[in-house]
């Protein structure tokens, strides 16, 4: 703790860029690294999720996401469901550089409105793929679209937004009463971000499968700058992993999985994440960077087009190699966005640590 | 407490980008935040105050900011009060872009005396327009000006320079009571700027209304190469709240004001000024960067025209859009530039507070 | 001991950059230092190894930095060894600008096999010139090799890989017992990269006459990036110091000793390195610097050639004098690149040191 | 104290652009500040000495700085003592911009031996123009040209290096005794670098008149690159002043003055330099910006002609405003090059100080 001054205190954050990992005193061939993730009924290959944001998960890459052994998350507030054909709209905005000129071009084309049967149908066409189903709503939307998402068949049912608590306060509209949604729901949820021990125990007990850890979309957001809110990640997740550890002893087992969700842009951040205690991370940026992403090199975030108080910009990546290239190699760029689960992989072998959850454990240092 | 070296102490201080602030367990609706704001018999509809500078506060935007339901305060001091029309300066000095031509300028333009009538009859035409009515002189001028401002017919009289001391002692000048000054005044005084627990108490004890917390200026001025002068604001807000509750207890009941002036560059910093403990926050750079800004595009404070020992520099702003966008929005660009009370508004929601008053007490970490 | 967040704690670690030397109250004349430095049965006029990096060191550079008094160390996984000439090679890599095309480009010319009698040649060409011969392995490789240098005859058997421990477990390949292996061998080995009390301790024990600290190549290298994994070097070389005094305890007087490898850009660093408790250093891009150097102004390590996780970038340094420049002097350059033997020699006397054992015990401030 | 790993431990230091000066309750006019320094026999109206730099000091600018009322140092080492008319060397060092070249022609022009009839010549020329006569040697020189210096006549006889100690061990050379030397000479002796408590010590017991706290010529010389050593000002200064403390009790009263001495760049630095124990502050870049600076808008010190291995680089500046501008006003670049003399006066006045010696005292904080 440090006195701001006098009687106001506060503690300090560290963020990725703060830490670093220390090798054990062993070493593992990366041939005996397992970096296999399971949440509630479904295995992953490898514990990387694709966030739910226009520039990186459309239909085909979330398919392209699930043959390769991960977990993509479809954005159902997005342009996929809100156009038959959205194709003409991302190249639109791709033809556009100024920023300015391109937030107001978004926060138009968002405000076409969401519609029932492109979720269903964007749902289904992932579906029929035989990769696992995840689509994401914003509480706001969550009550309207909930049924449509459930009778579309999906595998996990992603409630996001900056700040999401399992107490929301209002008189304008009633607000989702997240635990009794849960409960009815037939699919397990996975819920966030939050940041900090007590709100992701409230999102644990309101029967969460899965929380996601921050504010979401770090390159891309500036919730910092506009709200002054801001959680540095390695002590957002290393909050949050305590709390699951006191949530599992006060439920007598349940096991809730922690989703890092923002500031990973390089492999070495997807690393640290679960040295904090993650589970699994959920990427945005590293993915722009590959060729099939639908953000044709620009990347942004949902807050990007809020109708009066936008909290993310659009940026540009360059593009690296294929989408099968930068999660799973060969990389022949020596920058971390380049095969992000070798790097991992190699990441754990080369600190001595064989699974996932021991990785955990790992010795930090502050740099 | 750190060591300089052995006996020499000092503490460390935070600014604004050293804090930021960390959500509850609960989130609110933005319908439910209550921004209004009383400052003696005044009430506001925000906190927020346009500094007296003359590249953001000319008579015209004062009355912008009283419509939209804030403060705005003309410097006593500045060109309107030394031109029957200033116009032509402003454009003089719009047109030069070297930095040491428009300091030289500056030096010349405001060599011309104040004078009493222009000041009459700027607060007249503010008054006229039906909005709350504050000027603004210096320590120095005080003395001077007071009774005309007084006649003038103000709502706040505000006494503002880079460090303003209840104890100002000097042998050339007779220098200002304030006590007294302030006793005599039929008009509540607000004053500053300070950034101490103990300067702070005692302009409390002097009897103002609100006292400005900071040296003002943040991006223009430079008493920090200059002079070796700074307190930064997180640590400066915070010291000065402690006084505030100290001097209540003292005073039986009296609460001042503080509001908090300087290195307010985005949204998120008033959202942090308040979370410090600020009632309100003075503005100047994100008003310099509206259409109708006076300054057109330039900034400045009155640091910047001192004729021997000149402390403030002029800096160019983009302009983002209409007062009224910058204000109270909407916003088209996720920076932090517009919107300032929606912002403000949305950061209390996502946090979970609803009233200014308990927003003062939000966790705070340190990044 | 830092709170990343409740129960997940770190040490905060330093590099280079963050500490600084301290002077005593005595200085010493330059000519009083001696430099003179000893591992196992061999003595050499200055501490410092030249890296086993194709960019720095040849058989030719090999031989000049052992006619200058130093330890050059020649990679035998290297284009020296994979290829008869590999002349054009260096000549196609310095004619590539781009960084994606040159780590393409290495990716491919490292796939060429490495040969058994080219590291004889080589090994032969530098016994001839009369200096120390040295040979460095990664561990993957020594297994095939060893019979072949040790045949070759060398003076010291050096193994380096980015993170190398005394504990290699893999089901794929069998590993290499270090301790076992370094029992048999007839030469000493000096082993590393390692950066941890724990991990250091081991390689001691597994019997090695010097330990390389650090993960190698500074500025070359970006296992930060790519696997998330650092150790600032300042606190890297004083924790394996602190093993190195308790082995020296437990085996009776034993003495290991400590070669830095990795992070050294100036000449200050060299100082700095020893006086954090190193006995040598290993220097890579200072010599990138000098005219002779095989990599024309471009240098890299054997992480940047990793087929399918490269983890190292070409750098570019401007190139300052001849190698003998470089290393003993004349300067006449200010920045710390030249004169490398001089400047140590200046430093110790400047703070008041003539014994480079000494020199470990000097004060530092944190910046 | 902080850990750099286990037993190695190391303070934190603090730079002036660490530190700021915190007002206290009250303010005082600037008519009331009383900025004379008087050392040994002579008083001057201000605390700011000329760095004995060829840049900045030559006769001219000595006698400048002396009826200004501050005291100016010549170098007895440089280009005034090697030519009869340095002028042309001036001209031919300002033609070059390469840094280099600079270099090397430096090394070249300052190979011209001293001449002891310059020596007295230059102290003659000062000396007749009725103001205070220093010059300065380094220790190398001072057992040479000593002789010559004191008959030429000096108020003050200044020995500057890098670091100076009270105990200096060669074999090549006799060192100089300096506590012999100083109870020998008839002339006040101020002497440095230091930094340290005991090295200050033993400067002050040795019979200094001064100190020079620092390693002097911030901006222009890389001791810290080239040789790793740094002691950040304001630890360097307050350590000293408690050296300065405990000295006055050891030896019965005697006070001997603390000039701080490197890192001045803006007159926010001289202030800090005074608030962290310094009596004076040498000051060498703020004189560079003059037009009657003899670099030419230049600086360097005389580490940057060291024969093998200079410790120093040519740093261009702009040309701001006259000698006397730059020392007493009027300013009209509002950045803390101008009016230094004013800017303490203002600094201590709006901090609540009259006299130096109080000045010492104030609050700081951590930035």
């Amino acid at each position: 703790m440090y006195d701001i001054a006098r009687s106001k205190r506060a503690t300090k954050a560290f963020s990725f860029d703060d830490i670093s990992m220390v090798p054990t005193r062993r070493t593992r061939g990366i041939d005996m690294v397992n970096l296999s993730w399971k949440i509630d009924a479904v295995s992953f290959d490898f514990p990387i999720v694709g966030a739910p944001m226009d520039s990186v998960m459309s239909p085909e890459t979330v398919i392209q996401m699930g043959r390769l052994g991960g977990l993509g998350v479809l954005n159902l507030e997005g342009l996929w469901t809100r156009y038959e054909d959205p194709e003409p709209i991302f190249e639109e905005l791709a033809a556009i550089s100024d920023r300015y000129e391109a937030t107001r071009l978004m926060q138009q084309v968002y405000a076409e409105p969401i519609k029932a049967e492109l979720i269903t149908a964007r749902m289904q066409q992932i579906r029929e793929a035989g990769v696992p189903v995840a689509g994401s709503l914003s509480p706001q939307n969550t009550r309207e679209f909930a049924n449509t998402v459930e009778k579309a068949g999906v595998d996990f049912f992603v409630i996001r937004g900056t700040t999401v608590s399992a107490e929301h306060v209002s008189e304008a509209t009633e607000p989702l009463n997240l635990k009794e949604f849960i409960r009815k729901l037939e699919v397990p949820v996975i819920v966030g971000g939050c940041a900090t021990y007590q709100s992701a125990l409230h999102l644990m007990r309101a029967g969460s499968a899965g929380v996601l850890v921050g504010f979401g979309g770090g390159a891309a957001h500036t919730t910092r700058d506009v709200l002054g809110i801001e959680v540095p990640m390695a002590s957002a997740i290393s909050a949050v992993a305590e709390a699951r550890r006191d949530y599992m002893d006060e439920s007598g087992g349940r096991y809730v999985n922690l989703i890092a969700d923002g500031s990973v842009g390089r492999s070495g951040d997807i690393a640290k994440a679960i040295a904090c205690g993650a589970d699994a991370v959920m990427v945005g940026s590293p993915l722009a960077r590959a060729a099939e992403a639908p953000g044709k090199g620009w990347h942004w975030g949902s807050e990007a087009w809020h109708e009066t108080l936008p909290r993310g910009e659009r940026v540009h990546f360059d593009t690296v190699g294929s989408f099968e290239e930068v999660l799973v190699g060969p990389s022949h760029i020596p920058d971390g966005t380049m095969n992000l689960v070798g790097a991992l992989r190699r990441s754990m072998a080369s600190c001595g640590y064989t699974e996932v959850k021991e990785f955990q454990r790992i010795e930090l240092v502050i740099r």
